[in-house]
């Protein structure tokens, strides 16, 4: 029954992609929608992305950020304002063009970003240095119309945060840029057990409007790089744009430094496509809906109470510190075995006849599957210890695999041989040229995908032209 | 200096509509948006909705229901299967016609409400009892376009949740659509500290496309009813029109039975327009993104430091269970009264060189002005106690108002005096037909609220065309 369940999943290893859409269905994470790209997020989905938002809303409100809800429409004149910015998004804004009977004197934009939105308001809160910084957020739902969709990974309607900044100087405005960066680092390698290379993008890559994006980049098991959260230094590009000015200490105006800066759902096809197996999802305790299934197996009909007993004993002993669920259903445990699996609970907690003589329950590791005897009294401690491991490990094996996957290439042949062997992220020089940059992506699909601050400074040639180049780029083939 | 902050918000005795629009801008809860109807929630008011969807959440998820995230298009042919939902919602729709450059094929409308996007869901995902009740709640933002608009109250744009479930049997589905009522009537009095009237909606004010709609009903202080929360039995209307059939423990295919029910950030309206004076706001604790300001009394500079110490160990004392804050700016203590008066924090806590020496703070309440000192070691005690005389005493003297502007009518004569020498509630007899409704709302301007629940069955006829009524109804103008 076991493997009847479980081949109804592709294999992780033989068919990436298939297996993602199959578990992301079966397990209930999302659905189709009517409407070509879109999704529905199903509750155990949703509770991931919830569990995804309170832990980074903390970690925004730790660092002085506060949240606000701007309007779903902007004018289409509006999102002109910036000639860059409109130029990235026109093509992929969904366009407002009537209301009940009557056609609109202009078309709205449902935003795909809210620099302009934000922009505007900001133009109108700001007058003194006092106001400044000002650190705001929201929680919402963008839409940019994709021709090539797949769940949470590209989606037309995706939810998502996004911080907008305003400064009094440039490098307080820096300053916060590399401060979120490092916030969604930390929050993706620590809750999400996805480990990233942090950089800064090339001209061709960065956000339509920004003078400098940064990035953090994890590496799918396929070998495809996947852009998990950018933060971009606006300059005054926007500030300019919008006329956001204010008195300075001097008596001066001036025009602010603004930031942006965004993490979507997303992360959540990061999350299923780094960690899960081929029995299906396996999600990081931290954010994981449910952390631990207390899986009850009978005996003879004797110990059926004794069981039950223990069960609740084990819930209640647990509840209040961890996110734990009982599976009373009438399945066969082998079933729920699977289906638990299948859903990525990061630890199994069987209860049966013989643990209930030895007051004892079994942690079963869903990344591991190490069987674990613990005496009851003592189960939330190692509830907790084992659910750190089963974090820690994630992580481990993750940037493992990332590591084993960086090669470093100093010509053009030596790049696309790499790229062919062991598909992942390859260090090269490149002189700077959006035409190098080009060539490569046109010869080998990869882009890339920061230019990494922890690679050193070195001398080295453009593996296109030849020209010298002061830092190896990161390249990828990307999601 | 007081004075002059306070003079700049209109009185709330003179001018409610003005009180009201300029409250909101001074204490920072909106700000107008380009497009006419829509509006910013900045970060205060967007706290205060922060703090209803936590509570309202909790709430929900003990009653067994669990969020999801639907989309935010639909399109038109599906808005337009069931007759009567498409009929009260089309001429609101905001129409999306185009995507980047490309007219579509179908237009799809921003949702006004999700009941055919969910239905379109659940027809596809209930098969057999056994996936029955499905409760499902999402938090998101709707659109229906308005012409006459006012910060929360009515706006183009707003955010909510919309509960949607499915269940067996009708029982079941009036069973939910009573316990989510409950839900909200318990909410609204306990943590907004409004007191309601429940009821049932008659035909010509019920949800389009429901069998039943049941009503909370708050009255403002100009006398003119807010509807703030409604709970709909649909019964098979939308099972029928999105094909919503399940397989029966008997083995018979049948409709499944539904409900919806919605609350929104009409209901901060509420919370403004009720419990507010001339001075500004006053925001219950239960909700308060603020629920006491510590404020030093600056004395001789040589008791700086003392004080300074003072306010820290009292906000350190409260930090864990309060959401206190500190205002260290530089302004004077009166100029920073009026200001978290303007904006209603609920309690003030003082502390100068006397309280320094005398070990202790001042308390004072928003709601009546009162002044206690208390001991600094017993701070946290009184606090919480403070504040939940605070709650109370709001929801006590909002109960008062409503009840005495509650009249009983017995002609149509006796309903115009009523409404004109007191204008609020209005218990009066109605037959039940369209026609007197329609009568009495075109020489009076009030509408059926509707039929309360505490009202006892009594022999009456009704004011219009004398037929019997074996109940009256409550009416008011309405917001």
């Amino acid at each position: 029954m076991n493997q009847t369940f479980v081949t109804e999943i592709a294999r992780k290893s033989e068919d990436l992609s298939r297996w993602y859409t199959d578990v992301i269905l079966k397990a209930e994470l999302a659905d189709y929608w009517l409407i070509h790209g879109f999704q529905v997020i199903r509750p155990y989905g949703y509770a991931l992305w919830e569990n995804v938002q309170s832990r980074l809303d903390a970690r925004f409100k730790a660092t002085g950020h506060r949240n606000a809800y701007f309007p779903l429409l902007l004018p289409e004149s509006l999102l002109a304002k910036e000639a860059e910015h409109v130029a990235g998004f026109a093509p992929e804004v969904a366009w407002v063009t009537a209301a009940g009977s009557e056609e609109l004197s202009e078309r709205l934009a449902i935003r795909p970003t809210s620099e302009a939105i934000f922009g505007t308001m900001y133009s109108k809160w700001i007058q003194s240095w006092r106001d400044l910084p000002m650190l705001l957020n929201q929680w919402c739902s963008v839409v940019r119309w994709e021709k090539a969709t797949r769940f949470f990974l590209r989606t037309t309607e995706f939810l998502w945060q996004e911080g907008h900044t305003a400064h009094r100087t440039a490098e307080d405005a820096q300053a916060e840029t590399m401060r979120m960066l490092d916030v969604y680092q930390d929050f993706v390698e620590k809750d999400m057990a996805i480990p990233v290379i942090a950089g800064q993008k090339s001209e061709a890559e960065k956000f339509a409007g920004a003078e400098a994006t940064y990035t953090i980049e994890a590496l799918m098991p396929d070998g495809q790089a996947l852009q998990s959260a950018t933060s971009h230094f606006l300059g005054q590009n926007f500030a300019r744009a919008f006329d956001i000015t204010f008195q300075d200490q001097d008596g001066l105006r001036k025009h602010v430094w603004t930031t942006s800066w965004g993490l979507s759902t997303r992360t959540l096809g990061a999350v299923i496509l780094t960690h899960g197996d081929d029995s299906g999802l396996i999600l990081p305790p931290k954010i994981a809906p449910i952390q631990a299934i207390i899986i009850p197996i009978p005996g003879k009909s004797a110990d059926d109470q004794a069981i039950r007993d223990a069960v609740e004993q084990a819930r209640q002993s647990l509840a209040e510190r961890f996110r734990v669920e009982v599976d009373l259903s009438e399945k066969t445990p082998g079933w729920k075995y699977s289906e638990w699996e299948l859903r990525g609970v990061p630890l199994r907690i069987e209860i049966g006849p013989r643990d209930v003589r030895a007051n004892q329950a079994v942690l079963v590791r869903r990344d591991t599957r190490e069987k674990q005897p613990v005496p009851l009294p003592g189960l939330a401690t190692a509830v907790g210890e084992t659910l750190d491991r089963v974090q820690d490990n994630l992580f481990a094996r993750a940037r493992a695999f990332l590591e084993s996957r960086i090669s470093r290439a100093d010509t053009l042949a030596d790049f696309q041989r790499a790229l062919q062997e062991q598909p992942g992220f390859i260090l090269a020089h490149w002189c700077g040229s959006p035409e190098c940059e080009a060539t490569i992506k046109a010869q080998t699909g990869a882009t890339i995908r920061c230019i990494p601050f922890r690679e050193p400074e070195e001398t080295g040639t453009c593996i296109v032209d030849g020209r010298p180049s002061r830092k190896r780029a990161l390249f990828a083939r990307a999601y």
